[in-house]
């Protein structure tokens, strides 16, 4: 999978992008990242990418042109399809099964504005406008990354045998059950018995009651309208 | 406000939090960031932060003792209180209404985890677990940068003029409205004729009734239960 990203401050993503499981990810050849400056599609001496809002208002907005030609150009060379997606809130927002969706792409565009935000004809550029969440970041560089951490992790490979897909958070609606490790006492604090036991058909059921019991008590949201079986 | 951040890979940190605006305001002296290695509170030659989960499983737990030293010490290192937060998909939802209360503390200490999840017993640490959204990231980092670029923006001075934050998105329970700037028209796209008209009450009236007809069309369930002026 090909993942782009477009941004004003392009040197923000290759440190995490390069670390633990990307970078891991990169190197066995699941993902390849490419980073663009929207800079690069300005024409005049101070590389502006901003200007004054119509209507007036404090802050500035970014410029439709750069964007325009950026896309196209990145696009063009790319070569493998892409799917254009912006970062904003008022995106779609981000859930766990628009990140499988969008592993399953050959190629990713991610594209992070900055300032007060976009010109509005810009978005007509989008085959997807996400945002992460009901809150405002300075820019979309954060969301464009956990997009793209997200999907990668996705990509079969990438997590090997670490991962146990139907156990995680939001892939059954449910929150992932509590986890433990040695020690067995720490601080005072006890490990469930049932998880030193080695009845495996216990441990699964205390997994599935207690992530159950998890969601229900932080998250009853995650619930509400679905039918969930308590079966483990 | 200081912003300590707590990871096994904090060298991600540092590139996005000296860039734009958390640079900036890191320079006019409005918050201090503080990356800590978790891997510098283990006692073994491999610096080991996890372990495999009691009761069976396949990939890594975070063990418990790194934590509860390494958020020891930094609280009782630090010159401020520090509210622990730790980020994890069982977490609170992440909102624009918890940046803006989060962003009044004297400091905050962000914990990232990775691989498969902490130790329960870690969370007993956090005065508060936040979660971005209903989705699974490689670790807490990501999650931990927005939340600190949330709260940095709203520090009084730290966007100074640029900040209408009346006009942002969630600040009043609407996505923001459309935004133009020049030029008037672009690739056959023209900007909406009022916003140049210099009529400062029409324009007013359009972008109230521009966000309030984005909210209902785009994020309906913001509006829900929820009455919303439409005077401008």
């Amino acid at each position: 999978m090909d993942i782009h990203f477009l941004s004003v401050i392009p040197e923000v993503f290759p440190p995490y992008l390069d670390a633990s499981i990307m970078g891991r990810a990169q190197a066995g050849g699941f993902v390849r990242f490419f980073t663009h400056n929207l800079r690069d599609w300005t024409h005049d001496r101070h590389r502006t990418v901003d200007d004054a809002p119509f209507g007036g208002g404090q802050g500035m907005l970014m410029k439709p042109e750069p964007f325009f030609e950026a896309v196209g150009e990145i696009i063009s060379r790319s070569e493998v399809a892409l799917k254009v997606v912006f970062l904003s809130p008022h995106g779609t927002p981000f859930t766990q099964e628009k990140a499988r969706e969008l592993s399953e792409e050959a190629g990713l565009l991610l594209v992070a504005g900055r300032y007060e935000g976009m010109d509005e004809r810009v978005f007509s550029l989008a085959d997807e406008v996400i945002s992460l969440g009901d809150f405002v970041l300075t820019g979309g560089e954060l969301a464009a990354m956990a997009v793209a951490d997200a999907c990668t992790r996705l990509i079969p490979g990438v997590l090997g045998n670490e991962l146990s897909a139907a156990e995680e958070s939001f892939e059954d609606g449910l929150l992932e059950c509590a986890q433990y490790t040695r020690p067995a006492v720490y601080r005072g604090m006890a490990v469930p018995e049932v998880l030193l036991s080695g009845d495996h058909g216990k441990v699964a059921l205390w997994r599935r009651e207690n992530a159950l019991e998890r969601t229900r008590r932080l998250r009853p949201d995650l619930l509400a309208g679905e039918e969930v079986s308590s079966r483990a």
